[in-house]
């Protein structure tokens, strides 16, 4: 609380204002209801993101454990090459490049990609830069998804999915990940899909299933097997894959990341996402990337030429460099896309063992970087009547924040309306955060813990 | 010729490919119908800037005056933030900032237009920071139009608002600037609209007119009383302005800028659209934005939201910075917003003249940086039936490139179909190119006329 509570006072008035402001903002335009939002928005629902990073604004937590990026510096090269480039010689690379993807961008992802796998990709027609892996999944999903189409999204999910599905007509059909036990030690491999409620839902309207492995937020790493049995299917009903795999270097031992491209029959019929942001520890810089065959990635170059045209050009060579630099090391213990996870799974451990100390029960992760803890053990130590918000891990991670000063994300943001209440019990931890604010969380939860006696 | 021929061997198998592969990609999908594209992009246009900017990269033309981006290097103080910023003491700057624009950018944006548009602007609710102007328009369009709305736009245009009121489902209502007189020099403020023919294409289901002052490609600056003329039409129809502004520094003298959010009853009616890559001349960093009231913004934020969330930190960190600069030196003549329309100037009247000596009518611009120029009385110079192109501009600015070495972009690109032949008689030109270059494009001129007397 000693951290939170000097600003209280200041940011309880913002946050009421942006209460206020969300509730007119929601309500109709005052110009009348012809300029009101198209109805393939519904309602225009409010981002989860929106409204954490305005609390992290407004509140300034002592330890924000919130969005998914590291709180200390990128690896050197990387930002390094970004300031080069800039002041660089060649001014053209302040300016307009391919529209498409870069094409020194371009070629070190076919370099990083193609013996991954297990074929030449090739650089100008099979795969896409786009603005984050964001603009990615929308380039996938409205390239792809038309009116009355059926899309299966497994929960829980990175929210934007749903948006996108429904902006483009399309209709999510959703399956939910649940723990094969609730007793004891969690890990992500609990959470599992069950084989037959997956298979109801494939009909002759379903035109694209979306993967996310490693798992947001849950940190599950899909094993072969999971795998075949979606690839049986997409293959069977003669389904899209959109695979994202944003997380695809934080897989910690001895979980293997597999892309489900590279099961036969699947290249055909799957689209890949990565994100330079999470590769490189760079989430500012908002550059990603899809791939899959060229018929496929034609869908995808049209809406992109259609949205933003062309990426950030003096990024897009800094990413490229240092997809260079990291393959002249491929093999060494420093390579980035081996160090990142060593480094990682030291952090995952540690906040796994101040969670569980301090009354959560975490499902310990196999890969990306959050830590989805149950809370329930600690319901009667905090009220969460003074919470004004529909769901239960909305009230407990503000409240938690203003009582502790540690801001997490509400895991039922990434549920369908149905399944809100699946994420209820739960907040999710981001860890990957410098030691020195990991100790600092471990230190506020103890007193917090010590005062709630 | 010579700059071409050499690498004209390998250009031209590699131009072939392309053709073949445009033909490829826009005939249907080989996984089946199933995949095709969704029917609100219709056939997935092939876009002028994808095929120009790859005949540039193939054919390295001489001199490029093909795509609107300079040459030469952006002010210092520009590029050098950037490299500050990247490998700074602060390395949140590299990590995700506030999806609808990084705090300091929306504060600076605030600070630079106030004054301008004569009101306070909001910086959190009024303004939304974009990955380029290009995704303002997509945002304002897709959160604006709906299914069956009819949007007015001025031809010719910048050719994504065709597409992207498309991709809405709204339905494009076109009307052609049009030469007052067609004898001796000509200067953009000669084309101008039939104001009767505007009057009729409002109807109770226009939803919103595009404006763009100054104008690409023509480079008109829209007068007080032509702005007056469309406001009074937006008002009395109920219609929505969005004014696409990204040229607003390049005006020539003694043409203003006005900008119709200014114009009574217009300010809640109207979306103004600008660009940092316009306005710092490092176009690759595709930072743009949106100002309106926050009512009209909501609608923008939702597509923001949904499509690619938050743009490139470091870069809107940039951006503002640069703004702080500029600001601090509003009043001096070295102040970008100043200076750079006067080193223009000098490179607007060399390239018009040149063509005017070279055999091309050229249209004088008020603002921008683009001549459009006419050709006709060239065209017993250059033989274009080995050119397989539809349109007479296409296959002219083609086949002169390769006879001169220098790139142009065919204005038919910028009409609607049943218009395109208003375009097919110019080439477009761009001017914010290194004096060498231009120096150099007259030489290639010179040497062509001199061979083909
Ligand atoms: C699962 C998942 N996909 C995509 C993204 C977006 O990545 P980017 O920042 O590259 O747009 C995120 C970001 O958190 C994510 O968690
Ligand atoms: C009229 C017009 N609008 C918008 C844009 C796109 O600007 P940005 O590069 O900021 O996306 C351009 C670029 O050429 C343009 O000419």
């Amino acid at each position: 609380m000693i951290r939170w509570r000097h600003i209280y006072g200041t940011a309880l008035r913002s946050y009421q204002s942006i209460c206020e402001s969300n509730v007119k903002q929601l309500s109709s335009c005052t110009m009348g209801d012809k300029f009101k939002l198209p109805s393939r928005y519904g309602a225009g629902e409010k981002s989860v993101w929106v409204e954490y990073i305005q609390l992290a604004m407004d509140y300034k937590p002592a330890v924000n454990l919130g969005q998914g990026f590291p709180d200390y510096p990128p690896p050197e090269h990387v930002t390094k090459s970004l300031a080069e480039i800039a002041v660089g010689d060649n001014c053209l690379l302040n300016q307009y490049t391919r529209g498409f993807g870069h094409p020194r961008l371009v070629q070190n992802l076919s370099k990083v990609y193609s013996p991954l796998i297990n074929r030449q990709l090739d650089p100008l027609n099979e795969i896409l830069v786009t603005s984050g892996a964001y603009e990615a999944l929308f380039s996938s999903i409205l390239g792809h998804v038309d009116v009355g189409d059926e899309v299966i999204v497994i929960e829980p999910f990175f929210d934007c999915y749903d948006f996108m599905i429904k902006s483009a007509g399309g209709v999510p059909k959703f399956i939910a990940l649940k723990p094969k036990c609730l007793e004891g030690v969690q890990t992500s491999s609990n959470w599992v899909l069950d084989e037959n409620e997956l298979k109801s839902l494939f009909t002759n309207k379903t035109k694209m299933l979306i993967l996310n492995t490693p798992h947001n937020p849950l940190g599950k790493v899909f094993t072969a097997q999971e795998l075949q049995t979606i690839a049986d299917l997409c293959i069977k009903h003669d389904v899209l894959c959109l695979s994202d795999e944003v997380y695809e270097w934080m897989v910690y031992e001895p979980n293997k990341h597999i892309r489900i491209a590279t099961l036969p029959g699947m290249w055909d019929r799957t689209i890949t996402v990565g994100s330079a942001g999470k590769t490189f520890s760079v989430t500012g810089w908002k550059i990603g990337w899809a791939y899959a065959p060229a018929d496929l990635m034609r869908n995808l170059q049209v809406v992109h030429q259609n949205c933003v045209y062309t990426c950030c050009t003096p990024v897009q060579e800094a990413v490229a460099r240092a997809f260079e630099y990291e393959l002249g090391r491929r093999d060494s213990p420093d390579c980035f896309f081996v160090s990142l996870a060593r480094e990682l799974t030291a952090k995952r451990d540690y906040l796994s063992k101040m969670l569980q100390e301090n009354g959560f029960n975490p499902t310990v992760p196999e890969g990306g970087y959050f830590i989805v803890a149950d809370w329930t053990k600690l319901k009667d130590k905090i009220d969460l009547s003074s919470e004004p918000d529909q769901y239960r891990d909305y009230k407990f991670t503000k409240k938690f924040a203003k009582e502790t000063g540690v801001l997490t994300i509400p895991p039922s943001a990434f549920y369908s309306q149905p399944h809100k209440h699946l994420g209820e019990d739960f907040a999710r931890f981001c860890f990957i955060k410098k030691d020195e604010n990991l100790a600092l969380c471990e230190k506020l939860l103890k007193e917090w813990n010590a005062k709630k006696k």
